[in-house]
């Protein structure tokens, strides 16, 4: 199945909490169930919220029981204040939420017809998504070399998006063209979708691939035993600076001063032109608890101040090229960006 | 109570794997014992050990029954031997075992004598170093100025050491003088001893704190929360090469990137003149259950394959300067530490 699903009426999801230890679905009824499911993340991965948040909208056009076209649309207009609210830093998510809402305010559907409007246009999103992420998938696996070895960090396999992945569906794709690959897998603390989600998927592929801790990633890249980082994105600025999971700046730098190409995988969905620069994007801080216990039990003294940012900023001069669905994007980021999505 | 210390022919040391949840004593009757506890890292940290393995040489030296001189000299040499296969990368193991079985070999004690000369020997090297550290902590301290954050990474503090600690004592010693300085806390994966012993440790001494994923250190660093690195060192080659614990290299690339000073805080013990240079320096790999699993909890998918390198190596060229008990070294390294150790 893919990630995320809607049928009759029912959104089910794999619950990426359970993994890799057991594969369970959970079906969501109404569109809190998948705000909660967003900010818990019982789903996460940048395109897979987009997703999760039109499905979402889906459902509240279903439960919704107004009468008329401006009292669905205020109902509309609720449940995306509060799936926008899950998580701060995903563009995607608001990406999703604003281009539904948006169709639905300009079509002059009847009150039934654009229920089952914003149903069809989540559902265009999903599989949009899957197709982006084939595209994505191929210009990646272009900059990808037989015999390479490559650091990835966090999740950006199928898990993350409705299916194929954007930096792991790209390493993927290459070792499915029969290329020899192996992945560095950054256990990626605090949450571990490294260790948790990112290997087992690789494991599922039978992707040859070696789990090390985050802080192993620069002894390998420095002994000359990773050629490539390939990494996903929350949000990128119209300058090229790549907001992602906590942990990729420190990759990103120390894979330029190894010499190694760094690239950066995401739909242009995630490129967010109105941002001049990265530094504009907030940063969302979780809960202390994800840095104290793991799996409930306790690694820290109790009572500890903790800090616990969970994304962090790439300055463009670290990324070597941004890969999306409609090509592989160098710098200058900011003219070039500016051309491939005027296509 | 100090971390480790010898009484009535029993080593007692604090169960650093216990910590911080409990404070729990293991007593070692016999050289084994302190090997095991040293391989098992029930007592971690460059001196710590160093001093653990010079009082698991005086424990040899009591159990032994040999009759002559020489039969005692072959015993210690094959507790020596026991003892330095435990833990490959620390020099300062080495220093202590070859300093007893030197000057062992060099008094012409008989075997009674002998046996009282290794128990003295290797209280003089756990007296000597909390001497050592105390001037180490001075030195550092000096570095560090009022206001100042500063990111630790692993475990140097008292702990680490007999007593007092290495760059964790500068930090404390700086709070003890009155200055106001905050630590950001590298929890340091896998085995958090950040987040289990400097956490706690400084807790203790009510030095301000933050607990933070390795991951997120580069985050505070280039947004000007940090203004200084201290970490310790496990080995420092002639040309002022760094050997620490994994994770240390991408501190120090990225500290250098931001413009912050980086110190590594060693006794002149660790450093050995007779390596060129770190990539010289074996790297311990440890068992992969340490990244695998999290207090006897799996977090990653059974049967997949790891790389758990304990240490890495930091180019000289990253290093701001190295403190040692006799003095703040800067570059030019090579010529630096040859003035410093003729002292």
């Amino acid at each position: 199945m893919r990630t995320i699903e809607m049928n009759n009426g029912v959104v089910k999801l794999i619950d990426q909490r359970k993994l890799p230890r057991q594969l369970e679905i959970v079906e969501c009824r109404d569109y809190r169930a998948v705000a909660r499911a967003i900010k818990e993340m019982t789903i996460r991965g940048a395109p897979a919220i987009g997703a999760a948040a039109a499905f979402g909208l889906a459902l509240a056009a279903r439960e919704s029981k107004a009468a008329t076209r401006d009292e669905l649309l205020r109902d509309l207009d609720a449940a995306a204040q509060a799936l926008r609210a899950t998580r701060p830093t995903a563009v995607n998510l608001a990406w999703a939420l604003d281009r539904v809402m948006r169709q639905a305010r300009t079509t002059d559907l009847d009150t039934h017809g654009l229920r089952d409007f914003v149903v069809a246009e989540a559902q265009r999103i999903a599989d949009e998504d899957v197709e982006i992420n084939r595209a994505m998938a191929r210009h990646g696996a272009a900059l990808i070399n037989d015999g390479d070895t490559i650091l990835h960090h966090c999740n950006t396999g199928p898990l993350a998006t409705v299916d194929i992945g954007t930096a792991l569906g790209c390493i993927i794709e290459a070792h499915r063209q029969g290329k020899r690959v192996h992945v560095l897998v950054d256990e990626t603390r605090p949450r571990l979708q490294g260790a948790r989600l990112t290997a087992w998927e690789l494991m599922q592929y039978g992707v040859p691939m070696t789990l090390i801790a985050d802080n192993a990633a620069g002894y390998y890249m420095r002994t000359g035993r990773a050629q490539k980082c390939f990494v996903g994105s929350d949000r990128v600025a119209a300058n090229g600076d790549v907001a992602n999971k906590i942990g990729t700046y420190k990759v990103a730098v120390v894979a330029r001063e190894n010499g190694i190409p760094f690239y950066a995988v995401m739909p242009t969905s995630t490129i967010d032109m109105n941002l001049a620069n990265g530094d504009l994007i907030p940063i969302e801080e979780r809960d202390a608890r994800e840095v104290t216990h793991i799996e409930g039990v306790p690694i820290a003294p109790a009572g500890v101040r903790v800090g616990n940012p969970a994304f962090d900023v790439t300055p463009h001069k670290y990324v070597t090229a941004l890969v999306t669905e409609r090509g592989v994007v160098r710098p200058p980021f900011v003219e070039n960006l500016r051309v491939i999505l005027k296509q």
